[in-house]
């Protein structure tokens, strides 16, 4: 059974305390193992690289195999069915619409003092995306991955996917296809994030690396760290649903499983403002269970994360739904919109009974790389953004050095940079002689 | 001496490769000690701070100390010149022009299948920044810290700078004071940043950390990413000069030395079309090294890690200068748009002949907290979106839902995860029936 917590309850505080401090995960210590390989591979490069691939993936390959051909990816993306094709095409599609929005705009001003200032965004030079191998081998990663960095315009966008025994997943391909990804390489593990950071003969390296993995895989993503750029680490999932009494109690049931099928280690939490109704949505997700072909997960997910909370009103729903800030963030309620606007911390939020959280998981056009494990505090989803820098622009003229130069001269005393403050004066010093005015 | 580089030199790549991968610092290895610091503040919080404090610190402080009070800071504050503060004031009035141009729009539109989608950022609930204590307490690394920070609109804002033996810099307390920092605690090194991840009973915990530090508060903030976000890790700064033989020797030598001023790990690189001028402006550095105050730290830099190249032409400079990537590059040329554009991936760049890097150090209004060691390829400087955070939001109508919920669902099947599926077709079975429609 889940916990069940009421906001009248005179404990309620201690007990929600703990579900904020809830440690959901135990990650192996593997960094030590992972240090080892990022270190075999900056020495020997794709020689370690094979030889780790044909230990953990029981795979021999060669340097020209390591990458598949395009006449391979053709093969495999000829074994995914019409239907499936078609609807990544409309994943894909819809994810591109919502990206290209995010594009920032660059800007260029000169202000009142003669200081033309601005920035201006660029994509890195190079991206490669981790796809895990096996079960979860997701296409719908590929996609929400892929397509920001395109968006971006990062003009070499690399993937490696391990392929333990040779097994491949040609929707994985058909995905990256579709994407536009560049190259694709048929290893894993922190031998791939160390190939992609550090580059091999046959992997050059590349400049951020994005996706998910296991424990070695952010280990490594840690380490290199800095060498590249990486987006988040991400802990397992989490939904949050905010129902009302007015919804179909198997719907939010079945939305809470959606969360819990993923890992035994996610958490499926559901406030409302009715407590009979929180017990019609517990049978329901017992029933579910019944049936469930991932009960074994979803249930052990449910009995040991599963969170119940009544309220007295949404609004205090919603208070306690920012101090958990939440990785998806469901709101089945009448007025979804007004709701929405009482909330600060959330990664995504799902607005309304038709708005499931699977949705947003492929179809739906927003980003489902979300900030996990409270993070949606001080982060947000995977974006155009991770695929983009600015640089900053400055040009000053002499009237406008002449302006605010003497402020520059007197900071950089004040903090004992004699040749910070020298390198305007010598300027000013010209300009005071008339000789660049 | 620097070394000296030509790209007609038959070596040319291998030694300037040998100057991208140049290690510059050594950190010491004081993460166990870090870890021990941040494990004891977590046990027993203000205790353990007050204690850490009188060892490090030679400070005995109270819980009712830690923190300034406002009229100890209006003290301080009195102490610092008019003019001082005349010049900090000009500075924050420019950074805050600056970077309140960065502020990101919300989104919200509504596509031809009727979902309803977009995003909306929102600040951090709370900021802490660190300020070093000793020489390198810089107040103007206070407003480039705190001017985003309150220009993103964080409610809670507070600054941790330690005071070691109890000396205090005013014009760090008057730069806090002007940028709006709400708490100003006098503390400092892992346990600063531990108490601000974690809090204690005096300093409530934040959401985000940022700001320099030596090496106990770097591997403290990334011992402490995840709990909290935090900012980049900067290195040792460098400067990336180009410039014609148009300019005066000694403006680009003082350039030059203003980056190796800061540490003698910091990095000084001129690159010119004109080996003559090279010549003159490294005779032009020798002679200000006779007199400039920190000429040990400038010289041993300039010494140790400063690089002249000679190209055959300024496009060929240009494309070197992206090759490092540098924090701060200086373009000081006769057309410094024109070879602007041709520059992808550097932090900051300051165009012309009057506008030296150092402008930008304190009133230009562009950040200076700016990503080093060539991590330009893939991240940007501090920005108000460092204190932001987005929340994606969808809502669809039952007609969206019929339109793209079959290809969720069938992404889902491909993906073995029915309850994804089921969270789908149960709305659209509803549909379906004409129920909600």
């Amino acid at each position: 059974m889940p916990q069940f917590l009421s906001t009248t309850d005179p404990d309620f505080e201690t007990r929600f305390a703990a579900v904020l401090t809830m440690k959901r995960e135990d990650s192996p210590d593997v960094d030590d193992i992972v240090a080892g390989i990022i270190a075999d591979v900056r020495a020997r490069g794709d020689a370690a690289v094979l030889e780790l691939t044909a230990k953990f993936d029981r795979l021999d390959l060669t340097p020209e195999t390591m990458r598949f051909s395009d006449d391979e990816i053709a093969g495999y993306c000829a074994q995914v069915s019409p239907a499936d094709k078609a609807a990544l095409e409309l994943a894909a599609e819809r994810i591109r619409a919502y990206h290209v929005r995010q594009m920032p705009d660059n800007a260029l001003w000169t202000d009142p003092d003669g200081a033309t200032l601005g920035w201006r965004w660029s994509a890195v030079s190079a991206a490669g995306l981790y796809v895990p191998g096996g079960v979860a081998s997701y296409p719908s990663s590929v996609l929400m991955n892929a397509i920001p960095a395109k968006v971006a315009g990062v003009p070499r966008l690399c993937i490696t996917v391990p392929t333990p025994d040779g097994v491949v997943n040609p929707l994985v391909l058909m995905a990256a296809r579709i994407a536009g990804v560049d190259e694709i390489y048929r290893i894993g593990g922190a031998q791939a994030i160390a190939a992609l950071a550090y580059g091999t003969k046959t992997i050059p390296p590349v400049d951020k690396i994005t996706g998910p993995g296991n424990a070695f895989v952010a280990a490594a993503k840690r380490r290199v760290f800095g060498k590249v750029g990486i987006d988040m680490i991400a802990g397992p999932s989490e939904i949050l649903v905010i129902a009302d009494k007015h919804n179909d109690p198997d719907w939010i049931a079945v939305d809470l499983l959606s969360q819990a099928e993923h890992d035994e280690s996610a958490q499926a939490i559901l406030i409302t403002d009715d407590a009979k109704f929180a017990q019609s949505v517990t049978a329901a997700v017992e029933k579910r269970l019944e049936t469930l072909e991932r009960r074994k997960i979803a249930g052990k997910s449910w009995e040991e994360f599963g969170v119940v909370i009544t309220t007295r009103d949404l609004d205090e729903a919603a208070r306690l739904s920012d101090r958990f800030a939440p990785e998806h963030l469901e709101l089945c309620v009448e007025d979804p919109d007004a709701l929405s606007a009482k909330v600060t911390h959330a990664g995504a939020i799902f607005l309304g009974a038709f708005t499931p959280e699977a949705i947003g998981d492929y179809v739906g056009g927003p980003n489902h790389v979300l900030p996990t494990a409270r993070s949606a505090r001080f982060s947000s989803g995977l974006s155009v953004l991770d695929f983009l820098k600015r640089t900053t622009l400055a040009k000053m003229s002499p009237a406008a050095l002449a302006a605010i130069g003497p402020a520059a001269v007197r900071l950089a005393t004040s903090e004992s940079l004699e040749a910070h403050g020298l390198s305007v004066q010598a300027r000013l010093d010209r300009l005071n002689e008339g000789g660049n005015e």
